[in-house]
């Protein structure tokens, strides 16, 4: 192991987005990395993206100082079992987006827990598989542990630095209060977004010429793969069920009250808007901090290169750093609005300087 | 009126963003603008910030060539009845997100319909108020007009033109099927944000620390204004309620599925991610054309002034023109993953530029 507790020598077994990202970010640490995968033409590919080599089939020689589970929730402990078997690693750690039901799974199977350390990084792309792999995956993003009580503090420190080598941050909790915290967050989130979705299968072509941005973004999320999802949401089930319920529920009394008619009804209705809004404003801004205030300076911009290039290099002459940017679709027209997150009290220069090299900038 | 058919002369009633956004764009065409609220203070925020002149209390003298009515749903039909007797205009529009309910009431009060056209920007802010209006808020954007039986050809020719000279493309449809469509791509998506959004009010910091890009987007729009929006809601009741209803059954059986736990089970919860991929796909994309098939193109950007706009000047020396950007927050990091979405011929350009000047993207 080297000096700064990053593993020498790590084996992940499933070379998916995830598996390959991991192998990618801990080669540039200089780490050796043996790659496996039922799916052959996956492995070859992670192997030709320089994500490591191939674990020979045999015999295994030396064990690894940690073996990375890469594998969907329902396969975990199984391949678990096996690996320990084989005696692959000191160490092992999964990364399946559920964390109560495997873990309940190994022990059932008689895997030995004390060198086991359930994990899941919160990263993730619309994208799968080794081709969509990149090391910087997880800068920044949070990376959860849930040791069981078996596990030995020295496995902890094994996975804890797998995650510090991959840029991420160790977020440690108890594998229930994880699920819930994800069903919550990923999970129940992603059904609502495919049921809204799905609503637009059966959309004329008109009402699909009135779509904005509003309704983009709510289904962004549901154009992900659901063979992916419908393994997490299973290995889930109850906490995912318990947040769908009650979404429902609070739609399905919505939709009662706004057939009632009555200003009483509007009321309740009215306070799930309240509610909504209370919910949104805990979610955390940029870098984990509190939830952002940041100033929008709004921009009309044409459809043409170099005209963002100008509006950036713009703001850096201001010396306006962006936080944030998006862009309106204008549907049918060569244009688009710009809009420019930036700190309250440098929005005013960043309106002027762009007014002063001919934007439409609105006051 | 001018010889585009732009109207010379406009009254302007309710002046919010919407009133006061089509009166700054009226007032860059030259139209002269008179405004009337019945809060004084909007109102002469509005007069401030240049969207026009204020209407004398007592006589209107001639008539104006149009009217707009920018006032919430349920109070359309009055302030039409109003106008129509202080005889404030040849023409009338209204701008309410909601058709047929407001259409029905005017019939009932026996206003004028022949000279009514009704209408409904698709354009819209997460602020209210004269001051986050802009000129430029319709560009590009769908403008619903749903003339009424008795609409006279003329008056329809008016708020047409008025719908052109705001940049805006006119769409004409039946105040029914308008008020279905929008239940479906607005006003329905609205509340289940809200529904999701207002989960996260029980939610604990550990569950808020692992929440991702996805369910910030499924909640954006649950930050609107509650006030604004029941109005909106109660108004166009039944088709809402219609959606909300579907998307509750949905979300239902799925629970009910999830704690089944059968293999069939599974399948049926896997369909309903399926019609989501679907109904996603129909989302037309960007300048309303085919849903789009963008190449992204990532880059790792450290958080800092300027770092933008070396990247979009390199796009710009590449030739590569940016048709959409997304920033993907680091919790924690000062750093972000910046979505570059190019056409599928230019990434590779794009991507080699990137890399030839020193940032990391992945292949």
């Amino acid at each position: 192991m080297a000096e700064d507790g990053i593993p020498g020598r790590i084996i992940v077994v499933g070379t998916g987005l995830i598996g390959t990202s991991i192998a990618l970010a801990l080669r540039e640490r200089g780490t050796e990395v043996l790659l496996t995968d039922r799916d052959a033409a996956s492995l070859a590919m992670a192997v030709e993206l320089g994500a490591g080599e191939a674990l020979p089939d045999g015999a295994v020689g030396e064990p690894a100082e940690l073996a990375v589970l890469a594998v969907p929730p329902a396969a975990v402990a199984v391949t678990l079992l096996d690996a320990q078997k084989r005696g692959l690693a000191a160490v092992y750690t999964d990364v399946a987006s559920v964390k109560a039901l495997p873990l309940k799974q190994a022990a059932e199977l008689g895997c030995d827990l004390t060198s086991f350390v359930p994990g899941h990084p919160l990263a993730g792309r619309e994208r799968s598989g080794p081709a969509a792999a990149r090391g910087d995956l997880f800068l920044g993003r949070p990376w959860a542990l849930c040791p069981a009580p078996e596990s030995r503090p020295e496995a902890v420190a094994v996975v804890t630095a797998l995650v510090t080598a991959c840029g991420a941050e160790p977020v440690v909790l108890d594998a229930a209060e994880h699920d819930e915290a994800v069903a919550l967050v990923s999970h129940g989130p992603h059904v609502v977004s495919a049921a809204v979705a799905a609503r637009l299968t059966g959309a004329g072509e008109t009402a699909l010429g009135l779509t904005g941005q509003g309704v983009r973004d709510v289904t962004r999320i549901a154009a992900s793969d659901p063979r992916l999802w419908i393994g997490i949401l299973t290995a889930n089930a109850t906490p995912v069920a318990d947040v769908l319920e009650a979404v429902a529920t609070d739609l399905a009394v919505a939709a009662s009250l706004l057939r009632d008619g009555s200003e009483g009804a509007a009321t309740h209705v009215a306070d799930l808007l309240l509610r909504g809004n209370a919910g949104r404003s805990r979610i955390p801004g940029k870098h984990g901090g509190e939830p952002s205030s940041y100033a929008v300076v709004q921009v009309v911009i044409p459809d043409r290169p170099g005209e963002l290039a100008m509006i950036f290099q713009a703001a850096g002459i201001a010396g306006v750093n962006i936080e944030d940017v998006t862009i309106e679709h204008s549907p049918g027209r060569p244009l688009g609005v710009l809009e420019l997150s930036v700190s309250p009290g440098a929005a005013e220069r960043l309106s002027e300087e762009l007014r002063a090299r001919g934007w439409s900038v609105p006051g």
